[in-house]
């Protein structure tokens, strides 16, 4: 199958995190594509840039307009931000046949009726899961994921930095213009922090997830947008008493006369899941009328999660361009004909760490001999915790929790402890996971 | 554009949700499909029920071939269950050119392998979205959304009676016999439970999420399956005590040696977002080397959220037969000849409750002050909460909590109070959201 060519524009984090997925994933990516994607020309400004992350992998040139106009290539990825030449880059892209992909959340809330209507009188789509939540495949749950609803609302934490500063506020009582400077020291928020402390930013985002769920022109101009940076301590902290927590959310909301487009400070149940979404991670809700509430949870920016939903939308063109129609997408999302042989790995060679629960006499010594076994099979304990008998009783509890082992080896540990004499029943065993 | 034409094979309770769904949301989904999509014929053995539930809406019929070969037909929905005539049916219309859309994981886990070559070499689809985390967008994130990466494990609260069930043991300290009777006595719990509450289903759902996230073959028959049926309140009181959670997952990971399928109660860590996913809801946790750990959380099983997977998968089968390749997904998800002109609503017109906080004189009359202006706007109080003045002070914080009311008559009412002389300052204004 004929390899697809792609051609960047501007090779800052995200365009460095793309060509890197690109390089390191290439085998699992033809895999699933069922062709090559190869990232054969960046266009930078910083041509010595460019040069370092791609080495001898792929042409640079300072003029994104070669890029553009190169015949040989099939797909642009657009990744210079802004609205001015990204823009006029894009379009021509567009002119020229050439299938775009973008992470230009900015751009799209503006401009992205005009190049939408572009792309389709010339045949070509215009690919933007990266603009909404980074890696979080929401662009597609919407537009295909959740095709039976009629969509209620969407409510989302689409802004990593405000989130982040909320959560820090919270956790460490500081104020937010201290917790804005940890941000920007620690890269989370950028010299300007405007678009993303004023909320600008998730607006953006909120009013292509609008167009998206309710069928309506992306409405940029007519959103309401507040921002986190007149929050104080005293609100989360009384918000906290109450039971609930202080989010920047994005909110769409259907209703009977239209709709709501609004992004502002929003006090939350603390008991609701997307509550409990801290840090740089972003989540967004949806309600629709058939499936109820659906989350989507992940990391809202970053090099590598954007470059996941750039790389998901050039697989997307790529199966569009060379798959059968009625098998773009193979059944078990990789080729057929190349499934991995790879086994199942039998039971016994699975590691896990392990909860482990015996009942044993109260008397000197017990722990000694179960230590010892444990020892003995190469299994180290991790906490260990002996219950106070009942009044009168001469059986405690013990719990016991391992750190990583083999399967087989706590089965054995397991049946030479039931066989001591000091030890009572079966002990109860549950596999432990960290989720890491 | 021409209607597609669906047959169901199985009207119960999916099948019954799939048709709802489908009647109700039909102007919905044709401007996003772009056709029409609409269930002419419907094949279940109870006749009288199938009539119940479709009227003359469309034809109903005791014989399932009828609809397997029916000409007219573009997809067939196989909602019958099980491995028998399920099986034998899905392959007749696979051999008849019929594309397929299906929420039977019990028969994609054992027969997955030869179904799918059986569609490949007949040059049409089947479409499983629903057999996995019913409304949950899973399989579709697996196989489009997340293509960039080399995904390193899957966990997931992919059954929900038995979720349903260790929430309830931790809850309310009832043992699983219990809970078990109420599971069943509430609809969430089968007569015969034991595919649930053992694992099983939970192991072909996993097996299913295993092959299209690694590139293997589907290897049910490979699976460690353990199930929930023994676990005791001291366990999960001991898992709470130190830290922990118990789920059952189902995990599936990929190592040097080969990969992990695995379905057991697991302790997680109780701050970790899957640990508080209770009742019956499902969450899939994904972890890709690009993209990090993302999550999709939803209703697990029910008509209508099931339903929004199968109607899912008819919408992008009739994307497929119908839309030009480059234009299957329209950029807005909807037809853009399709959008509507329905108005955002201006911010006066928005209804939301709202957290106040405002700093007061203390003394006499002031809260029946502020509590007749809100009156007067017609603002309803849901809580108040006069905060003590520090030693020495003149001075209280008072935090409102409002029902819902229009934003123009929030505005109102906080100009009227700024304007009391014994509030100091301007009124803090959190807009609350129940997320509901």
């Amino acid at each position: 199958m004929k390899p697809i060519n792609v051609g960047l524009l501007g090779i800052g984090t995200v365009g460095g995190g793309t060509f890197r997925v690109l390089q390191r994933n290439s085998e699992e990516i033809s895999r699933r594509a069922g062709c090559e994607i190869r990232m054969t020309v960046v266009a930078d400004k910083d041509v010595a840039r460019a040069k370092a992350v791609v080495g001898n992998a792929a042409r640079v040139t300072a003029d994104a307009n070669e890029v553009v106009n190169d015949p040989e290539i099939d797909i642009v990825v657009e990744l210079i931000g802004g609205y001015g030449v990204a823009k006029d880059l894009m379009l021509k892209a567009i002119a020229t046949g050439k299938h775009v992909v973008t992470a230009n959340k900015a751009l799209l809330a503006l401009h992205g009726n005009e190049i939408f209507a572009a792309a389709r009188a010339k045949g070509v789509t215009v690919c933007f899961e990266a603009a909404v939540g980074g890696g979080i495949p929401i662009i597609k749950s919407l537009r295909e994921g959740l095709t039976a609803n009629r969509i209620e609302w969407i409510a989302g934490i689409i802004n990593g930095t405000s989130n982040f500063i909320l959560s820090e506020m919270r956790d460490k009582g500081a104020a937010f213009a201290e917790v804005l400077k940890e941000a920007q020291s620690m890269g989370y928020a950028e010299a300007d922090p405007t678009f993303d402390i004023e909320g600008v930013d998730a607006a953006h985002k909120l009013s292509i997830m609008a167009a998206i769920g309710f069928g309506i022109p992306v409405q940029f101009g007519k959103a309401h947008v507040e921002g986190i940076s007149r929050l104080t301590q005293e609100d989360i902290r009384y918000a906290e008493e109450l039971g609930y927590r202080i989010k920047l959310l994005g909110i769409a909301k259907r209703k009977p006369a239209g709709f709501e487009l609004r992004v502002h400070p929003t006090l939350i149940p603390a008991r609701q899941l997307i509550a409990n979404v801290e840090g740089v991670m972003n989540a967004i809700l949806v309600k629709g009328d058939a499936v109820g509430q659906t989350m989507y949870y992940g990391a809202g920016a970053g090099a590598e999660p954007t470059a996941s939903a750039v790389v998901a939308d050039l697989v997307d063109v790529a199966r569009m361009l060379t798959a059968d129609p009625e098998h773009r997408v193979p059944h078990l999302a990789f080729q057929p004909d190349r499934l991995s042989d790879a086994p199942i790995l039998p039971m016994g060679e699975v590691e896990t760490s392990n909860y482990l629960r015996l009942r044993v006499e109260d008397k000197a010594g017990v722990l000694a001999d179960i230590t010892r076994i444990l020892a003995v099979e190469g299994i180290s304990i991790e906490a260990l915790v002996q219950k106070e008998p009942s009044a009168g009783e001469k059986q405690v509890d013990i719990i016991l929790l391992t750190h990583l082992a083999q399967e087989k080896k706590i089965d054995a540990a397991i049946a030479r402890i039931e066989a001591l004499p000091v030890v009572f029943g079966k002990i109860t065993r549950i596999r432990m996971e960290a989720l890491k």
